[in-house]
């Protein structure tokens, strides 16, 4: 039932959950190549099963308040979704990400998710470091970082295996006052 | 993040979740008595655990597609609450409910909350049945169900066993061809 | 090893096990098509690992003393059971249920059957409401609610989807007085 | 609603379930001091949350096809109970256990139950050997041993550690072939 | 990284934990034939799942403190097992056991495993009788427990069903004060 | 039963297991105040049912093979530990961490454990990446990391609350070819 509008081109942000297995999994077959390229999700959601499971996962993450998930619709079709992928409302800690289809990409539509997401975490939880973990060689994700006006903190040294070989993981985040400083700015 | 106006005078709908415990129990409190009067609800929550241990239960039946819960706002209060008690999407059968603090009633919040999440099950999740389940003396209710273009199924005679008396309950019901049948009217 | 005579003619009532598995699975597979008519039981027990799971869900019902099932037999065949699909000891409610495969028809058994156990859900457990749901097309379960002095308290429409199409349910109860006012007469 | 009757003076063997404990803790506080010189059951059983779990773990047992218990009672009282402690069906092995309240004992009340649990492991559930472990002290239970037609296969010695001493366990067993030469005997 | 010379010529006891899943597996295809003739475990261990859920099981009786297993290595080779199957801390009671491929018979290497297993439990752990059961027609194990000074304490007569017939367990047992008499002796 | 030399002074790694749970409750009443200073694990490990279950934590997490912990003694006393927080053998991933109390400091044992930990992690289990994740003012911890030849990957900005402060954390690795390049030298 619910939708926040991102922009003002058809974009919208919306409750992600596990009755919308088949629309994500559709989702996952159009973005499967493209979203594979740096991320490991659509080797994980592979049929209605599993796409039912990790939906789940997050909504179980969701009921303990430890994750959560939105999705992305343009013009009525999902595609993408921003998430936290770990929330620590008492240590006041999350790490955020992100991915897109291709039909979803060069829109801004990812940073204004991740805008409002974020906000809601820093604003309303309470949460004072939002942490955003990046493969090094993911030029994109590594933008709307910078455009979320986060800083790097480091780089994990072939921290993450995927498709045969270890890629370096930029840790990049921004602290509460960060945050508040550039809305008001 | 979300948030549907109900109405023009500052009534709205969001979501419920574990989080907002502590909210959700100052809501309780309020209403307590008047709440009390025909639902066991405020005997079930009764302080911060308790709370969040029934939001918990909802989130988790939101996990497993079996139920849901929104809260009402009003001026930014939380005053009340429409539940999918039950959801059986295989069966396309759905079991709805609904409470006030005082503060919210004589608005017509109820009826317009219901109305969506009616309108939710039937026409986004294929319910052909919703069930509002009621004591036969909580009037209210009644009358609400009788808004929803419901009709009355029977009465299941001393079923609901509460504050020391057994209680009849009232099976009221609408169907999804008589739901778009008074939508279209 | 027990067993209670239901009339003189080679009827008996005993406890129903998973060890009896098998049992239940031949008499399942003897009344599949008849019982099936108005039952669903039948598409839920159709193999030994399945046969056992069902008789072990009634097991664990007993255990946690929320139903249980007995078993009927006729000449030392298994040909039907009677159940508390539901047992709330503390708010006085239980919901009964039955059936038989074409063997056993015609003789009385499952009245009672029945009888013996709302008796003991009335007069041993202090349940003062129980109730029969049954297909509103179910003739002979009707028939069955009628000898045991039930009344129909109402009917639930369209909330029974079966094979292919959606049934009427009437849900009849007899209260613990109207019970021990019956018997009394 | 079940009962076989043990002998002609006014014992009876019956299912012994959860919601009896109140019932059951009722028998264990008049026999805890006599019980519990040779059996450390009453230490367990000391409340109705205590009663309620030792009879639910029983009747997991039976769900689980491992184990089961039923009462003895004695002109409407509950006085004893025999027990499988362990049943392995497809193994063939079973052990087998009672107790008695003082006001059951010398009745024959135990070796009639425990015949017809035996009787029923060995010839309804295929059991090859029945054992019966008992404290070398314990004459009464060994004389029921002997009564059964058991043998003695051993002395576990110090084996059991009860009320700050250690003390020998007997061995007893029938195997099923002897059970039957002493049936037809 | 753990290992304790087992005598002088190569022998070594070490951790056995769920990572070595495929050593464990290789030792069972060497051990099938020989193992399994008086043992169960091979038919129990078969693949790479069944290797790693036995260790896992182990792994999960240290953690509650009911039981442990220990690898036997020669010449670099896992060639065999002790084991405790049980571990009562409390009562004061275990039940040891062991398994070699053939490569490691002969050598004397179960019988110093042991007793450094059983001087661990009964020195640091506290534990007053150690128990041995075995199959009446395992001549080497039985000679192992001679060796460990323990003595007979009965023959449970057809308790264990294997490869289509009932064996006879004789139970060995060593008790705390003998342990020790016999290590100073 | 088993035991590593750390160096000549009597320092030792062994097994550090639940059963050693009031060893280990002594060690920290020990270092409370010492280890406190940077690590809130004397804030959990306060009792001896919390000391048991932390250490049964990691046994668990030994048996599903995703972290371990080795105590470190010195002179008969518990007086530390390294551990694998996490191990992802899959993805050639973990992190480690160590504490000791005062009587363990100086003596360069930490550094010889670590050694051996990770030494087993890339050598035996094939981890291609050792994290060590430490709180920017820990200099003691850090001069670990140095001496183990690890490289600073980058510090997570007020990544850690502790006693009412945020502190930052730093992060430093060894890879495999970094380690054995380092042990050949």
């Amino acid at each position: 039932m619910y939708a926040i509008p991102l922009g003002d081109e058809g974009g919208e942000l919306r409750p992600l959950e596990p009755w919308q297995a088949e629309e994500f999994l559709a989702h996952m077959d159009r973005g499967r190549e493209f979203i594979g390229a740096r991320n490991g999700l659509p080797d994980v959601v592979t049929d209605l099963e599993s796409s039912r499971a990790f939906l789940r996962l997050y909504a179980e993450k969701a009921a303990a308040d430890t994750g959560r998930i939105h999705g992305i619709w343009f013009d009525g079709t999902l595609v993408g979704a921003v998430i936290l992928r770990k929330l620590d409302a008492e240590d006041g800690t999350a790490e955020a990400g992100c991915w897109l289809e291709p039909a979803g990409a060069g829109k801004g539509l990812v940073t204004r998710a991740a805008r409002l997401l974020i906000d809601w975490a820093i604003e309303v939880r309470g949460v004072h470091r939002v942490e955003w973990v990046v493969s090094s060689d993911n030029e994109p994700s590594i933008a709307v970082a910078r455009r979320l006006g986060m800083s790097k903190d480091g780089v994990l040294r072939a921290s993450y295996p995927y498709r045969g070989r270890r890629h370096d993981e930029e840790v990049w985040s921004v602290l509460a006052p960060e945050w508040r400083a550039a809305k008001s700015a």
